[in-house]
């Protein structure tokens, strides 16, 4: 049996991380072992080593390219150390950002171009792409006033140093992104109050990855 | 006034940083600030950090595509602090090792793809080539034995650790690139006494940077 991998996308403060730990917590005790919950860096070594740089505040003078070639360099670490290894093993994962992160932020974000980025990732993933993703959606505006409840000043790091121009290139590229990939993106409203998105998210991950469930039934 | 970019490449041990050393030691006179003499990762913080994490003997499970990644990223940053404001104040840059390198020994040598490796570089210099570049040829078994007398055991890194096929397939990757691009690359006979190699390459530079040193005259 091989695995199926379902990724995780949305602009900031969509409360994506908050709605998995959610899903993970109730789908835990079903699937065991089968699940594998996961998100770049992933914990390992090597791509721990990457991000560091990534996010040192201290690294002002870092090229836009030069960033979206860490991200991939870790990303691809990620793959081979993490994904990969569950897929064979025929494992459900969920994984937070993945490829399409990239395209958004440092493609149209930073204007670097979507297609280059794409392209250029593509040399880390070997057009590994996930069987489905899961798009949570929510206006600019309302995700940037979420993080700015949410977060100490102390707990900012380079990236969230960004203006609500850069956010709303951001949600442009996801836009053009669900439409080019309308057979692999699923858009959850994450405007809802949490336990609907939660229960919606769900919903969306028993229909698309059933075989993990049925076994259970 | 545009400036000029002539990059060295070859195999280990083909004496390339010697030749260069002692080029630069007689050019420096002459040319002054008209010449930037340098290597990736040409001692930027930020690709001084990436380097780190690639020579990190301690990182064996790297995977050879992040290695191609982490390499195109350290490039990239060299090139935007280093190479470009070099070119734009109209210098002769002479810079060891380029993105040749990458295609011959991430492409050729780990045997990731030549076309693929040199693709995922384009992303990091924008299509940017040598005007020239100097090619220090020797027979792989005449360089691995010239690095085997000349380093210490404590002075070797992860790259060092290599097969003789690896070299094989480095040196036959950078054949394939002078034969694609004979009308960039100069070759120079590696294996002549060091003097004869310094004065050839003197000479090559001077033919092909020819209105750096006509100023002088």
């Amino acid at each position: 049996m091989v695995g199926k991998l379902i990724t995780f996308e949305g602009s900031d403060g969509a409360g994506k991380t908050s709605v998995m730990n959610e899903v993970v917590r109730d789908f835990q005790q079903q699937l065991g072992d089968q699940m594998l919950v996961t998100r770049e860096p992933g914990g390992n070594k090597i791509s721990e080593q990457i991000r560091r740089i990534i996010l040192d505040r201290a690294n002002t003078e870092m090229d836009y390219r030069t960033e979206a070639l860490l991200y991939a360099a870790a990303r691809r670490q990620h793959l081979v150390e993490t994904i990969l290894p569950a897929l064979t093993a025929g494992k459900l994962i969920l994984c937070d950002r993945y490829v399409d992160s990239s395209v958004a932020y440092q493609g149209a974000g930073r204007q670097i171009g979507m297609q280059e980025v794409a392209k250029m990732n593509e040399f880390a993933t070997e057009k590994l792409l996930p069987d489905r993703t899961i798009y949570f959606d929510i206006p600019v505006e309302v995700g940037l006033k979420r993080i700015a409840q949410h977060r100490d000043a102390n707990q900012i790091d380079r990236l969230d140093v960004e203006t609500t121009a850069f956010h709303r290139r951001v949600h442009q590229g996801y836009m053009k992104l669900i439409a080019a990939n309308r057979d692999r993106f699923i858009r959850i409203d994450a405007t809802q109050p949490i336990e609907t998105v939660v229960e919606n998210t769900k919903k969306v991950i028993r229909q698309i990855a059933g075989e993990f469930f049925n076994e259970e039934s």
